[in-house]
């Protein structure tokens, strides 16, 4: 199979990106990787690699970019050039880690939807504490969503953490704030009904608070809330990150105390970090697409390879086009 | 002044209530205090206390009462009393750590809405790394928000900031998924054009991440939305520190260590901490009406009075009254 990856979006692009697909080539045998991006900023960090090969552009989108207008005007950037490969069957997945905005519209109008899919979803996976991990969408991709739109995410969540982290009947949770039935705003109650009725494990309303404690496999909300409840997470471990870390470099005890505490630190920074559990997909397009963090460095990039590739493996996206025709089917009778 | 507390609400009660109560009738020499419960177990407490009063009733509301129903049947309820006794002006003030949606009802019914105010709103202030804390509001008091209500309680909130916790200028932010003019929901863009011309000191749109950071001193957004932050912040900073409490305690050594950083964990700990930045208060009521967390202890019992104290001297009630009948005339020119 082929992967391409858009190398030049992201804080440390092209190095990381280089490298991540550096370490996938050697990982898996069945991969070829593109990257699209400026060539000789590439080859400074490109060795001995049988099956990397570069496609070319001088243009790339920047982060402060607006969407619509980076997409229309910058038809070359590294980005569009590396959807236009999925869309024209040279790749048959792509990762980028550059603008999010950008690359959902650019993904919508070059690689397109899955029919019966009205607004696609962005769906990260986010840490808990037995390392399992849930997935959480829509976070972003569309704010003003229908409880029907609910269902489809329910959907193809399930679907993934099915055939992609092989999780037998994934749980799927209404983020809402109470676990009662009949609690939240008109969209969770009216998605709530649909739900229940669906052919999904359905364990009924989830609060925020208990998310990270794993509470639910697959957790749907409107991509608002979603965004909402992510950069909410980000935020306050991050805060705490720094908290710990101004008191622990107070005094030369606590310096010395925090040394031995070093790789405590450190697990604890690693289960909260994204960076293992790969991108977020962008779930209703024709392939898989995935926006890998904007701070990934080769890890990130290299678990996103391996997340592409199970996708493509397990067929994700052809099982999600006939689940949503059966979908169809299954609710005009 | 009065202010009467409702001391059967919330995991410590009347204990911590009571303790509370002593603490503020020590330092306050201009409150006095009615505590709403059972006489007996309230009295196993109280010690030496020339003007603190118990209103005795035998009924109480448990937290998995049905708020509706619960504030119907049980009409000797303390919390109902409580609120009561403000209704009827025999207390100035009133404070519950008991159920949210039952204060929430019970406020409507007992207290009343301010002329002009089509919903109240639910206001706790939320930890900032510089210690000076945000107001976020609301936090699930209205869940169907339209945007005139984040623009009233923008107001509520900037009052509250400036007369109670002596903040000039509050900056107002407008919680949304991205900075820019023009992100977010219909909700959201609505709501901003009408930040926007308000007499108000409007920092535009503010994102979840940034909000412990200290961005904005008032927080605005819809009901549904502020839950999900809170508990986001909640359920991460709970999540941090069992993770944190299980590495430190894995071996000797680390024990050893952890040992002496006690005291910036616990410096992290209390910034992080509710108690001492009181209540939620219940804005949009004809008087100050504050839930304090169900698992307040008797320093956040203390501060929650301090907190209806300051509502009181500072005639936060009237002002917001004032304000709202203010924003009515320049809406309509």
């Amino acid at each position: 199979m082929k992967i391409v990856i858009d190398a030049m979006g992201g804080d440390y692009s092209p190095k990381a990106h280089v490298a991540g697909a550096m370490a996938a080539e050697r990982a898996f045998d069945d991969v070829e990787i593109i990257l699209a991006g400026h060539e000789e900023q590439i080859n400074e960090h490109l060795t001995k690699a049988k099956r990397i090969s570069v496609l070319h552009t001088d243009e790339k989108i920047e982060p402060e970019d607006t969407p619509t207008k980076a997409v229309r005007k910058k038809k070359n950037a590294s980005m569009v050039l590396a959807l236009r490969e999925v869309r024209e069957g040279r790749a048959d997945a792509c990762i980028s880690s550059g603008n999010t905005g950008a690359l959902m519209t650019a993904g919508l109008l070059h690689v397109g939807r899955i029919e019966g899919i009205e607004r696609p979803a962005l769906a990260p996976m986010l840490p808990t504490l037995d390392g399992e991990g849930f997935l959480l969408l829509d976070v972003g991709a569309n704010v003003d969503s229908k409880a029907e739109h609910l269902l489809q995410n329910a959907f193809m969540g399930s679907i993934y953490m099915e055939m992609v982290k092989k999780v037998n009947r994934p749980r799927v949770g209404l983020v809402n704030i109470g676990t009662e039935e009949g609690k939240g705003n008109e969209l969770t109650k009216e998605a709530y009904e649909l739900l229940e009725q669906a052919p999904l494990h359905f364990v009924g309303n989830v609060e925020a608070r208990d998310l990270l404690e794993g509470v639910c496999d697959v957790a749907v909300s409107d991509g608002f809330s979603g965004n909402l409840i992510l950069k909410s997470i980000e935020g306050t471990a991050g805060t705490l990150f720094s908290l710990l870390k101004k008191e622990l470099t107070s005094t030369w005890s606590n310096k010395l105390a925090a040394g031995i505490l070093r790789s405590s630190f450190s697990n604890i920074r690693d289960k909260m970090s994204y960076s293992h559990y790969g991108g977020a997909g962008l779930f209703g397009l024709n392939a898989p697409v995935i926006k890998a963090h904007g701070s990934s460095d080769h890890t990130a990039v290299f678990h996103a390879i391996r997340q592409a590739r199970q996708m493509v493996n397990e067929q994700v996206t052809d099982i999600m086009k006939k689940e949503v025709k059966h979908q169809g089917e299954w609710k005009n009778g």
